[in-house]
């Protein structure tokens, strides 16, 4: 790739091997097409996670990943751990498990049969979309070259007219792109993965020759003969993220054949009529708008809401902004784990009903988690709203964060609220024939610093806190350079030294979590002056006496803070917010939870693990006791030796001890009641579970209110 | 069949078509071939649901289903509906989909394409087995008549050498019997059903017609060529069913190859090696004594099951008897729900985890509760043990009770134990594809009257409660007539009259359900005499004063009482059972339900309906309140245009309404408490849930302790 391989290199190279003259020799026309001019502003090096410049509905802009630095903290070991071992590791796996020779058996350099399920090509792309991020946050020759070298061989794989997959191809070519194809076979899910990858190694090198072979799937393969015109066939999401890469890539070639394709997607094409249960499994073939609930493959749905919200973004369809508020409300308020899990039924790795949130059997598949982070700050590009950027931190920190071992070799495709090791499940895995999560969780940490801040007209929005240095500009282009120091998340305290290069005026928006009971902020030391009103002095007589008054805003959980002042270099800001440990219930209409309560310390869920425990006591039988304080009660500790170093909570709870009749399945409602006694439990954070020797965890603790 | 239609007269039709011509000249060898002797001693007419006369290591002997007419009360309406509603119209239903044209396409009466999954043949079978055991019950031309029209068509479909399936022909031929087909394709499973069919027919008229077609399947097509020789080919059971008919072929024909064979299908042969997932769905493949736990697809492991104990029956092999005991105690432990349903999860229809028991979530398919009812009546037979029948009972007034609507012509395949209709659900439904549980409804309900009686050699056991009169005899011979007057399940008394044909000793063991928690019994007006023992006198000085004292057993829930004694004809008994609602808690590892209970009364399992409930009550907001005595509380009456006539139970519960925060998803746990108000709440049995409009259904209620 430019400008160590180039695509004519590539397409050299592969016209001197053998495989050339199989292809008919008419076919590489593309060699002497155009490439499809591109965006240059931003140009590719100001590109964010989203490329949101330009987009007119999103009153957020994103900022590059390389723009901010995460220092030490919280996300540095586990950011550390994806570049060194997991991105490596699954290197090495995708390749043993023959996903690279399922493309070099197209271009004649391997004999192996093809492995792996139809969207196996897509564990390719993801894996370069994490080297892509990671390579974003600064130059890393060893990643870089793990993408040259097996760029070359997919590339090479492209068909002449543009195709490009491994599983339909020789004795299943005629099955290519037929409507049950589209419906089950990824083809289009797989190279979104394609085009979402290339975009993140362009953002990253400005090296565009996957770009290139991207488009030319989308420009020659499909756009010339698939779409809604008579004369064109149907096209079918199938499994949505076509969508989502198709909108960003009209982000930089600004072809508004991108964008509507991406539209004829969510819309859906009645000439391919799906099974009704497959309308709702598939979360597509018929409009987007139409869509009432959040139902089907959770992974699916959530990818359709985050391509439907960024096709509203460039367009502000009012029609996709309510079906999206309609589905976001229904995920909020009866169908997401406190984890920000998604999606609670393993049969057809679904969304379960209104408030079917089990949690020993909670499906939660890590990508579910990530496509819920996906569309939450797509919707808070759109509106720049807080409770979005809760969501997503929920999930980041929790359902998403679980995903992968703290050694980073070992990964989660469910992310149970609840486990017991004797049932025989085995929940960290360094390798799955699915093997979608994985790098779906490396390439969200890979690109966690492009989700820290973002910019509108007024100013800077703070989403996310850690030790970590901002250096961009504001959308004048003033250069600005922020500084956060910070023990986030175990302590509440974060400092913010704001650096424009020259006094300058405009908003600080600072996050206030949902979660912080109360907040404290200051400016200079001072209390942040949100307005001066000239008010009546009611000790003075007369009407023209009236003095000035600078009015404090309160800073309220669950908003964006507003400092707006003129800013001079080296201004600093102190937040505090309030980490302490608390309960939380869950609705009445969540059974599994009845009766019992979450602890939760800042944004992290915490858990009990067997072994933290006193030996002999089983989770099943503790509760948490509360007093009238129900907060009170918990003592913390950072152990730094413990799960790369944590917080952990620990609180006098009770153990019962069930009657005889009581240990049955059944039995009268007034069979003797149990006997407990006083238990210390020991909480450890919800996202570390699982990183020692297999234990019952629960998530949802008896409360015995006393 | 014989009278009325020969195999004979079959295949001379058959011949007369276009069809023989298609076929090998040679393949009609069986024409010529022997009939296989039946056993005669009993007759066809003596034997019952299990023909267990002459199985050393069964305790309890089967009844004919002739030998007991039950007459109005609680089963008669849905035994009626069975016959004149369900059987006629599922008949119809099976025609329309396709069902027999699978067979006439086989002998060119039909040009119809094969329809319906791969297991489609057992559907028509289940439904001659209804039709067999309807028979039993008394001579009915027309039901007769819907056999004799379709056996014909199916047994011309046999092919030469035996095999019998419409599914792995012409086009599937190649992949018939093959370890792929073995193991996902039902052929012996369809045979297994045939064989059962075969049997209840043969035992309502003498007719073998049908019989014979499956001795020859199973004499001719399986033992020549498959068997653990190195010289056949390997069997695998795929779903279990085959076993429980091989075991009951062998109690028919003597020929211990059958019994061999059923153990051979129980034990698994290690050259069809299946995935380690496998074992555990297909509950077969591996040897059965080898199996620890309840697992996978439910009704593949209760049939297994059934057939071990089947098979234990006849060999008293200890190493299955360990088995079985070890999985009975893991059903009732912790994976049965209150409704004697079984199979927690929809995904793979499987037993879940220990205490893995959802209720709006719950799978408990209707064929499932009836294999656990099969298995317990197996369990029964070997033991004489109540605890056996308990189970049985309480699945076939509740879990299978439910399947079939008070109309008999809608089926149920999932029996949730809570339901809410805005979730899309439809629950009863008159077809499905895969229509395994209408027709298994259906030889159920027909076959009931075969479980009501046993015998031992000590006299006769009373396992179930119906206005009914048994004319049997005693296993020395003497006839005996008893005659059951009562209006169980909905009150608690039962009178019987007691009539030998000649006074006779003998013990007469009346079932004391488990849920009496008093019980009252009187033989002729007065207590039933255990023993009279020699006492001493203690007001009487010296050694030798001692006095006769007859000693009174206490009845005891959950056993046999056993009335030992001389009866002559006319003698009564006279029992009053605990039938008061009683609220029934569950182990506190059913985490969905912690804190709430369900009401039984007598062997019924209620629900609310959300139709009964003053309107606009929500089931999720309501609570039951105790006092100080628990079961208190519930005022009854019995509503006989309500349901085809139901007791109803009215209850003062509370209704809750959440504040503002409990109204979200997750809250603090200090957030205002719910207030909340009294209200009236009716329940009606479960089994007659759904039978008018869909509206909100729960099992499981919180109970508000006072």
């Amino acid at each position: 790739m430019s400008p160590r391989v180039t695509r004519r290199e590539f397409v050299s190279a592969a016209a001197s091997s053998a495989v050339i003259s199989r292809l008919p020799k008419t076919s590489f026309s593309f060699l002497a097409e155009e490439k499809v001019p591109l965006s240059a502003n931003p140009s590719w090096k100001e590109q964010g996670v989203l490329n949101l410049a330009n987009s007119p509905y999103a009153k957020l802009k994103n900022v590059p990943v390389h723009a901010v630095t995460i220092l030490d903290g919280f996300w540095s070991g586990r950011r550390a751990a994806n570049v060194k071992t997991s991105i490596p590791s699954m290197g090495k796996l995708l390749e043993v498990n023959g996903r690279m020779d399922n493309f070099r058996r197209l271009i004649g350099k391997s004999d192996a049969p093809q492995r792996g399920p139809v969207y196996s090509d897509s564990d390719i792309y993801k894996w370069w979309e994490a080297i892509g991020f990671a390579l974003q946050s600064g130059d890393n020759s060893a990643l870089r070259a793990l993408v040259e070298n097996t760029a070359k061989d997919v590339m090479a794989a492209q068909q002449p007219d543009g195709y490009l997959n491994t599983y339909y191809v020789r004795e299943r070519a005629a099955d290519r792109m037929t409507p049950k194809t589209q419906q089950w076979g990824h083809e289009l899910y797989c190279m979104g993965h394609f085009l979402q990858a290339a975009t993140a190694y362009y953002r990253a090198t400005g090296d565009r020759a996957l770009l290139d072979t991207g488009i030319r799937f989308v420009n020659s393969f499909l756009i010339p003969s698939y779409g809604p015109e008579a004369d064109k066939k149907p096209l079918l999401s199938g499994h949505p993220e076509m969508e989502l890469a198709l909108v960003e890539l009209y982000r930089m070639t600004g072809d508004k054949r991108h964008l509507n394709l991406a539209e004829y997607l969510l819309r859906g094409d009645s000439r391919i009529a799906l099974k009704p249960e497959n309308y709702v499994y598939h979360f597509c073939g018929k409009p987007f708008t139409s869509r009432t609930k959040l139902e089907g493959h959770a992974v699916r749905a959530m990818y359709a809401c985050s391509g439907a919200t960024d096709y509203y973004l460039e367009t502000g369809d009012e029609m996709y902004w309510k079906t999206l508020n309609t589905l976001w409300s229904d995920l909020v308020s009866s169908k997401m784990y406190i984890t920000g899990g998604v999606g609670a039924r393993s049969d057809g790795e679904a969304f379960g009903d209104p408030f079917e949130l089990p949690n020993a059997q909670a499906y939660t598949e890590s990508c579910a988690a990530i496509g819920n982070m996906m569309w939450n700050w797509r919707m808070l590009a759109a509106t720049g709203d807080a409770k979005y950027a809760d969501v997503m931190e929920r999930a980041l920190y929790n359902g998403i964060n679980s995903g992968m071992s703290l050694s980073g070799n070992l990964y989660c495709y469910r992310n149970p609220l609840s486990f017991d090791p004797s049932t025989g499940d085995v929940i960290r895995n360094e390798w799955y024939d699915t093997t979608c999560c994985p790098p779906n969780l490396e390439r969200t940490f890979a690109s966690l610093p492009g989700y820290f801040y973002g910019t509108s007209k007024e100013g800077i929005y703070v989403h996310l806190f850690h030790n970590s240095e901002l250096n961009w500009k504001l959308e004048d282009g003033t250069p600005i350079k922020i500084v956060q120091k910070t023990e986030y998340p175990w302590k509440g305290v974060v400092e913010f030294e704001v650096s424009p290069v020259v006094p300058v005026s405009f908003t600080l928006f600072v996050r206030i979590p949902s979660w912080s009971d109360s907040t404290a902020i200051s400016v200079n030391g001072g209390l942040p002056i949100d307005s001066i009103v000239r008010k009546k002095d009611p000790n003075a007589g007369g009407s023209n006496n009236s003095s000035s008054v600078a009015i404090y805003k309160i800073p309220k959980a669950g908003e964006y803070y507003p400092v707006k002042q003129r800013w001079s270099p080296g201004d600093k800001v102190r937040v505090e917010f309030d980490v302490d440990a608390k309960l939380i219930e869950s609705n009445a209409r969540v059974v599994e939870n009845n009766g019992r309560v979450a602890v939760q310390r800042g944004p992290l869920v915490y858990c009990l693990e067997g072994l933290d425990q006193p030996e002999g006591t089983s989770l099943a039988d503790v509760s948490i006791r509360s007093g009238k304080n129900l907060n009170a009660g918990f003592s913390e500790s950072f152990e730094k030796d413990l799960l790369d170093g944590v917080v952990t909570l620990k609180h006098e709870g009770t153990v019962s001890k069930a009657s005889g009749a009581r240990s049955s399945l059944y039995f009268s409602a007034d069979a003797p009641a149990s006997s407990s006694s006083k238990v210390t439990l020991t909480f450890i954070p919800y996202y570390a579970w699982l990183n020692r020797r297999p234990s019952p965890m629960q998530v949802w603790t008896p409360l015995q209110r006393s």
